[in-house]
């Protein structure tokens, strides 16, 4: 199963809000169609929603038609702005969307713009699956034999180039030998947890238990997990940590009874020029993804609701943070400093 | 609208599981009918489940053919024991069929006995309505002009005989002219907060907001709901409220953020031969409840899930219990004593 791959002049993914009872794959020819697929979420998960993107530039400098330098620098510039605007919370878009218009306005001619667009974005889907290895050897040293671990949301192949975040620590642990217990949230309002998460686990064969969002209180305080390992779509330079709704309330019922909680993110995902969580502009999605489950309407018409699609978790909930380059640890403001210089 | 209406010889009920889409009313005929209403969740909500298992006594002795005292007990106590299996954590199922066993059995003739056991169910169902109504009136006083309050689950007239446990207090506050607005969460696994709060809130006209449940930590840390009144299925003798699975997560995040989480539930809640919530059994419902949605299933084949339908809140997490008797402050234990004495 392969998140993403890169065709030579179009993107083949998979439709993820298809999964699990679809396995589709859909080719994505143009700057437009990649804005569609990532606001739908059809494409999710940071570090893939960076890597498509750079992708989707690279889609442009492969097809356009454009005669001269400018002219494709234009275009590229274009489908950057409208590229930008599907995710408003997830540093990887920018961060990846700025590094290939870098690329491009340095390029002098019109060839070299081409092959630095899509070279770029080829090293990093490449990138991504081989910093995710990384990261899973340095954190499958915080999960021992006999283990049960609590994650929120999907940070596997799927939300990745390949491998995953937290269940790429998982994935490394278990072919080390280890052997422990995975409890997945099942994620509203989405329930990638329990569409994507468990669907993945399971083809791993690593054993997996579904619960819904509101056990985790219940999970928690009775010890039923011992360690919390989840991603993170950004983090700031203090070490506050914005991920999925529903990622804050995990950490909060962890703090209070002593459990492990785990951030695993490449050291992209790391914003310094964002100082604290309180300053991360929060998507607020369509109120039919509360409304609705799979089409059929849950609630009375005519009621509001609140979907944030993150939330921010302040750094002193934070044990440690995974990353590529190894575990940091509090003071995490420093520890960030340290590993960025 | 009325959750539950005693016809002489048989109860109306609404088909909870039915709402918000179709108010369908269902007739209830005999002891059989009556538990697996109560086993479907086509009512629920602890105050009205032991008035309903209360009334499904009294079909048996208003429809019975026996022709003699004994017999007449005989297939009473037969009833009551189908009918007190079919949920095991809320107290008052078991309080309500006790009741009406001493009063069966005390009774000297079948015609007394017939008597005593339907008006002691006709009773409840008063009593339990005015009970309520006193609650909402000592609860009232906690809701000030311009609060947002935060409520899980269902606690209305459709969780009881009529009017509401922490539901009732909202009307009370309300009725009393005061000002605020209502958070609930849609409470997975079976959305009682997103089909049937929303629904009687919107009813009642006093505004609410729908979230998923792992939104909690997002809405009470960053103050968006400054008050949580929850109901309770039974609260042990040392003040452990075991309530709808999801409180104890929101009982938890509320004490981390200094925000006030009160159980509203009739003295008939308080279960003092339970010394604490440890040792409530936790009833464990179908996997499919997690598994499917609507009927639509969510999740690969063969993925094991945990469903326990309630949870406890630990004593120190209270900040105070509402009773018809008056609102208990910590130690609570103490309180309980008091009040019970």
């Amino acid at each position: 199963m392969r998140s993403v791959e890169w065709l030579d002049g179009s993107i083949r993914i998979i439709d993820q809000t298809k999964l699990p009872s679809k396995l589709e794959y859909v080719q994505l020819r143009n700057a437009q169609e990649v804005a569609e697929a990532l606001k739908s979420m059809k494409v999710r998960g940071a570090p893939l929603i960076g890597v498509v993107a750079a992708l989707g530039l690279a889609l442009v400098a492969s097809n356009s038609k454009a005669s001269e330098r400018d002219a494709l620098l234009r275009e590229i510039e274009e489908a950057a702005s409208v590229i930008r605007k599907t995710r408003p919370t997830a540093v990887n878009l920018s961060w990846a969307i700025n590094q290939a218009l870098d690329r491009a306005r340095a390029s002098t001619s019109m060839n070299e713009m081409r092959k630095n667009v899509i070279g770029l974005a080829i090293h990093m889907l490449e990138e991504d699956v081989s910093t995710n290895i990384k990261m899973g050897k340095v954190g499958a040293e915080l999960i021992e034999d006999g283990d049960t671990v609590l994650v929120h949301c999907n940070t596997g192949t799927l939300a990745t180039a390949g491998y995953g975040t937290a269940h790429g620590v998982l994935r490394a642990a278990w072919g080390m030998g280890k052997r422990f217990k995975v409890i997945a949230t099942e994620t509203r309002p989405l329930l990638q947890g329990a569409r994507l998460t468990a669907f993945e686990l399971k083809h791993d064969g690593i054993p997996v238990t579904l619960i819904t969002d509101g056990m985790v209180g219940h999970v928690l305080s009775r010890r039923l997990a011992r360690k919390v390992f989840v991603g993170a779509d950004r983090i700031a330079a203090n070490g506050d940590v914005c991920n999925k709704i529903g990622t804050s309330t995990i950490a909060f019922v962890a703090k209070a009874f002593g459990v492990p909680f785990y951030s695993v993110a490449p050291t992209s995902s790391i914003d310094i020029s964002t100082p604290s969580g309180e300053m991360v502009v929060i998507e607020e999605r369509d109120a039919r993804e509360v409304l609705e489950i799979e089409g059929k309407r849950i609630a009375p018409e005519g009621i509001p609701v609140l979907n944030p699609a993150f939330d921010v978790t302040p750094a002193a909930y934070v044990t440690a943070i995974v990353t590529e380059r190894g575990i940091l640890y509090p003071p995490l403001e420093q520890s960030i400093k340290r590993i960025l210089a």
